[in-house]
């Protein structure tokens, strides 16, 4: 990669004498605005951003990896930032530097995203020690869950000891920021069906906590209820491989009760997972299924695009259903036409 | 496909004048040898058989669907055997042709697989209204998939009103499954923890129905209350989009209680999806997914046995995990090796 450390001439001046090794120094010293900058850049789709952005993806590899990466998903409505608010300012009272980020395959820049609105978190904001970074925009989740793990090298290189990573959970959004953090937390709602959670095939299993959110006043004992039914589903559920067992608690991120012990489950999962060696195991499981999935995307992805391809799929495919060949035939068929 | 239906005159003699016609003929009158001998020439990988095999598969093809197919999971020790047994024989007893068929991917021919050993369902063997075949051997679930499905068509074309299609549960064999019945069951024990039922993510959520089995003599209890923990887990998990309520009810494949709910069950659900239009809507969406996991199988396998693939795949890998590169770098590297 070293070659592209050097941007050309050109570009550097046209860039206001953007300069990767200065801007690098900057963001490794924590700075905010480079480290905004950097994200901007490796989001950037434009070709003469590209250089810049893999030089210093470069560079801020070796220095990542060292944060605790957080993934929470919860539907609309089960008080996500407010929650994300609570736990992020209590992790930065005990002198942690937290990142913010999101992941939401639907947002685009001009319909904005969730924590588009900045305002949401208003204490976050507020504090030196936060960074606060919308969905990057993109019309894939492979490309938008590219970025996201891009800017997640980038705030650990500047320094940050928590990464949330924020889901609404559109399409698959769910298991790929699960399959790119260290820890991942479900926000229910008590007494609110499952239907109205929109909560999908085998995202509670995927879950190393429950959190029962909003549970402040009237709501107090319907979250208590909630709880004993979400512990009593989880005994009947496939047990982990790294031994940890999933717990349930409730919180209110408004009343900021039981955020404490969001924090305390964190970091017991953290010093276990970390001493039987299964956080390391995670995150090189992880690395290893983002090369074959951008693999497999991409296969997928030349394929259908392939001119004969796309005008004959909806042809071959009314031929199986008119019961005229059999899938798997239709599957030669179309794999013969390059 | 009709050119293959004529099948080349060496062949025709080596193969004692097998006669594609003459066996399609006696497949249809349902003359258990004829279908035996097609589906062995379906599962055969002798390149001599192929084009006998599409033959007879493209003459069923036209016949098929008309059967309804049921999936049925749970781990060794469940009484998978004992319960089709026991539900077999209770269709066959109101008229019903049933077919048993297996998927086990782990099978092959010299280990024996599910279903190798007949004798474990003395009744159905016994009768003249039943099929039972065990799990084609292969290597990949893919193949063996593929087999199993080409199975189905060929007793329904034989006539065969319920197909049921047997799981142990390696690997991804339960999506399979899924993905090519009507009905899933699932097959559970009262009392084991689900470690020891080995039960995988998201199958809970796969089923149409859960019956707890073995529910008989000191068990009764048990399961009695396995059925409410259950159904309260069902509770929390999302609801399907085709109106479907899944039941948790308790039954005895040894003393043959509680199979005739099973069967009412079957009976409700088959009227219900067939009424609103989603049995024939799952049955397209399946061909569908058949057509576009076959070809991802395929980009998948001849990608990876490129000679230059495997031979940087590790040492790319390698660098990842020592932080030298991304995972969606290396995807580019290998990308561009072709």
């Amino acid at each position: 990669m070293s070659e592209s450390a050097h941007i050309n001439p050109n570009l550097k001046h046209r860039k206001k004498a953007l300069d990767v090794e200065e801007l690098f120094e900057q963001l490794k010293n924590g700075e905010i605005s480079a480290l905004s900058k950097s994200i901007t850049l490796v989001e950037s789709t434009a070709v003469s951003d590209s250089a810049f952005a893999k030089a210093i993806l470069s560079k801020a590899l070796p220095y990542s990896g060292k944060s605790f990466r957080l993934g929470i998903t919860g539907v609309p409505g089960v008080g996500k930032s407010t929650f994300i608010e609570a736990l992020g300012s209590h992790l930065i009272s005990s002198g942690k530097k937290v990142a913010v980020l999101a992941i939401d395959p639907s947002s685009s820049i001009s319909r904005g995203s969730i924590l588009g609105d900045k305002t949401r978190m208003e204490e976050l904001v507020k504090s030196d020690q936060a960074f606060i970074r919308p969905s990057p925009a993109g019309t894939t989740l492979g490309g938008v869950a590219r970025k996201t793990r891009e800017a997640i090298i980038l705030c650990e290189a500047a320094g940050f000891d928590f990464i949330i990573i924020e889901t609404v959970g559109v399409g698959q959004s769910e298991t790929a920021v699960h399959s790119m953090t260290d820890f991942f937390l479900l926000l229910k709602l008590a007494g609110a069906g499952d239907d109205l959670q929109g909560i999908k095939k085998g995202i509670m299993e995927m879950a190393d906590l429950i959190v029962i959110n909003k549970a402040d006043g009237e709501n107090k004992t319907a979250a208590k209820h909630a709880q004993r039914e979400f512990k009593n589903a989880l005994h009947l559920m496939p047990s982990r491989n790294n031994n940890w067992s999933t717990k349930v608690i409730t919180a209110s991120g408004l009343k900021q009760e039981g955020i404490s012990e969001v924090g305390s489950q964190i970091q017991e999962y953290k010093a276990q997972s970390e001493s039987n060696g299964s956080f390391q195991e995670r995150r090189n499981l992880q690395e290893i299924y983002w090369l074959h999935q951008t693999i497999e995307d991409r296969l997928k992805s030349e394929f259908y695009n392939r001119p004969a391809i796309e005008k004959h799929l909806k042809n071959i495919e009314q031929q199986i259903l008119d019961k005229k060949i059999t899938a798997f035939e239709a599957a030669d068929i179309l794999m013969n036409k390059k």
